[in-house]
């Protein structure tokens, strides 16, 4: 007998005889000589409806087929004469395979919050909220690689390990196989690496050695903040998409990030419509609207200076009410409602700016002429606000060198670094994406908890 | 004018006017009157050939466009007069972006030892041999996703800091916000996470929620072994695949590693032939041959015991001289020496060895019901070894707790774990493939370190 998965089930195009279905009872109903159960298996956030008449093979089984319990069940696929749904399976055998005891198992059903669903993580992809969001999360991971791929991009495994420590975006985590508790001095030479050794906030710096030889590439990796901040858009490890073009501007890289997220928010709207319409309608209603605006409206491209001015500009409300709680002042860096007032009220769609003051943006991107400002740029959407930063690099020597004695960073550990601008130096741009902010993004969801497997976070490190 | 990428231009279909080619020049012909230019920008082996004409703009940088240097070449495509290439560029105008120093760039034309590769592993890409390396690894990492993908598998980012000290795949590295050096006294509890924290070496406990929920899965990410071991095979990064899937015993185990490998084969001889071509041509002679058999025969399918059964008759050569190093018994792990009889010379095809003795293999595979001998399964390929572990899960609550117990695990850590178990338990299994292992395999490469952006062994931990 030919195994079906709920997808395959729910999506044929005729009936089938001697099919089995396998997967976890949602919920049970029991009438007087036969009974319904809604079984899901995790391929699609809907049921298949199973009806199984009394005397069929297992009915006896029928009561510990419980919210929860996994089973396997022989029939044949017929149209459905209910309502609601197209198939249904004829149940000609009922076989519990695992039971889930009603009195213990977790997921009864009823609505649960977040926070206690967090508590057990182990069993919330079960439920159809955390199941919708895992698989948009696989196929928008698989949309990322095939958007790069189609597009020539190569895949490059940053390392995770580093020995720098300047990587310039935020605490590191340090690593060690030495015992950090036991209160004995040592050094790093000591150590496995025989240096201070951390983990990655960042694959960038590699990927521009392998954009300098293969020419486009991109990292999709693991990366950590060591920071003790306890916020719904913070998480010590997440996973970032980090592209690298070779011979490339800031233009050059505004129109990748456009293109990119425009790509990625219709593959999803076409692949995954049913789990997306999930939270379009029940997590955030604005949903529909503020992914439009990615998909169809043209970016809005405005310099940092001119984006100031605009703010300024705006600084009162037509009451006269301020109505910003921080005040605007070139060289100041953007705040969330500056952010959302630019993209939600101003221009209403997406807007990019660059070119911002030199003194708030990392050392190694590239000086503008009026040596004020970099070539820097971030994406900003209506009601997410900044979803992606990026920069074209300080391909010059010269210039680069001055900028790492003038900020005191050292030198001597930037020496690959240096060499790629000594040999063969290259205008080079690229850009970073946390894939949990995409994830919110697509989905609404408000805690970066929610849309990641077995998130980390400030004294939790469960699972 | 329309810039074209390298592969672009050799692929191209007709001539092409006024097209910009830019990259690196790999060599320079200089003649009286005209010059030809090598010029690779990494989106493929081959090189662009470009000819440029005494008085054409920018023959008076020509000097400059020395090996390693960037530039940028105006000009049209045309059909090469020449031998060995289909295409060339007649160039209008050249123009040097970066010049990289005869004296000190380190990779003029000549060759260069592997060791002294992975010294300026920020260059190595940049020649022939890590050029083609790296786009394979590429492709074979986007293979493995479609892969996955097309066969109905989720993908999964299981968490790289794990608390469980127990995931049962070797020594751990450890992970702090604290000084590990400084001889102060701390605890767990004064820690980020408040508890003892590593890096993970097995995204597998994880991948099971997941195959618990979803069904199928997979996971694709790095992982960690603390080993202080120099050997060509180890390091102390690298990246694993792990598929794990719900309602699947051992036969769709082996099924499953069958099909994968035979597919990314498949997708790279398809994909990188360019590329592939160079390792069996200067790599490795035998590569063809080791790659035909797992791509055209069916892979033998031995139970261990039987295998040891062959080994113990073959264990005298014709000769009368042992044949192995170490002696087999029943109970012993088999030794690259008996693997390697076992596929090249017994079976001459790869060889799946399954139901291993219990002794020797984790906590979590399945008993069999002789009580002696595990669930598990590996895929041997003829010159490589073992590529892929794999077995069915114990499913069992009861079976499990007492492994755990006999095997002086701590149970408390496992009460997660235990649930997938306790509440609707189904038969899952999967398999763990080291990536790199897989670019060894296709490549015969035979050092893990010249498969890896930026390889971390004990003591190395630069770029």
């Amino acid at each position: 007998m030919q195994r079906l998965r709920v997808r395959q089930a729910l999506e044929s195009e005729a009936p089938k005889e001697n099919i089995v279905v396998k997967g976890w009872v949602r919920t049970k109903r029991e009438n007087k000589g036969f009974a319904f159960i809604e079984l899901n298996d995790g391929t699609s956030l809907s049921n298949l409806q199973v009806i199984i008449d009394e005397g069929a093979q297992g009915w006896d089984e029928l009561e510990r087929a419980t919210t929860g319990a996994s089973v396997s069940i022989s029939g044949n696929l017929i149209e459905s004469p209910g309502k609601g749904q197209k198939w249904e399976v004829k149940a000609s055998e009922l076989r519990v395979i695992g039971e889930a005891d009603p009195e213990s198992f977790p997921l009864q059903k009823k609505r649960h919050s977040d926070e206690f669903l967090r508590s057990i993580a182990h069993l919330r992809p079960r439920t159809n909220k955390y199941g919708s969001i895992f698989r948009i999360r696989s196929e928008a991971a698989y949309a990322v690689h095939k958007f790069f791929h189609d597009n020539g991009f190569r895949y490059v495994h940053s390392p995770i390990l580093t020995g720098s420590d300047c990587e310039g975006a935020g605490e590191m985590f340090r690593v060690t196989t030495l015992d950090p508790y036991d209160g004995k001095k040592a050094t790093p030479e000591d150590d496995f690496f025989g240096k201070n050794t951390s983990l990655t906030v960042s694959g960038q710096l590699a990927a521009e050695i392998f954009a300098t030889s293969l020419g486009d590439v991109y990292t999709f990796g693991p990366t950590f903040r060591a920071e003790n901040s306890n916020t719904p858009r913070h998480a010590a490890e997440f996973w970032m998409i980090e592209p690298e073009m070779a011979f490339a501007d800031l233009k050059d890289d505004m129109d990748l990030g456009e293109k990119f997220l425009k790509s990625v928010v219709s593959h999803l709207r076409e692949h995954c419509a049913e789990d997306m319409e999930l939270f379009s309608k029940w997590v955030d209603k604005s949903l529909t609207a503020t992914l439009d605006t990615v998909v169809e409206k043209e970016f809005q491209r405005v310099p940092y200076t001119e984006a100031v001015e605009i703010l300024k500009k705006n600084a009162k409300t037509k009451k006269g009410k301020d109505r910003f709680e921080y005040a605007v002042e070139w060289g100041i860096d953007l705040q969330t409602e500056h952010e959302r007032f630019l993209t939600e009220d101003y221009f209403k769609c997406p807007v990019i700016v660059y070119d911002y003051p030199k003194d708030i943006k990392a050392f190694y991107m590239r000086m503008n002429e009026d040596n004020k400002t970099v070539a820097a740029m971030d994406i900003l959407v209506p009601r997410v606000g900044e979803i992606i930063g990026g920069s074209q690099r300080e391909e010059r020597m010269d210039v680069l060198t001055r900028r790492i004695q003038e900020l005191g960073l050292p030198e001597e550990e930037y020496w690959w670094y240096m060499d790629l601008r000594r040999f063969g130096s290259v205008p080079h741009s690229g850009f970073g994406m946390g894939f949990e902010r995409l994830l919110m993004m697509v989905t609404g969801v408000a805690n970066i908890r929610d849309v990641i497997p077995c998130p980390r976070t400030p004294k939790h490190l469960e699972f």
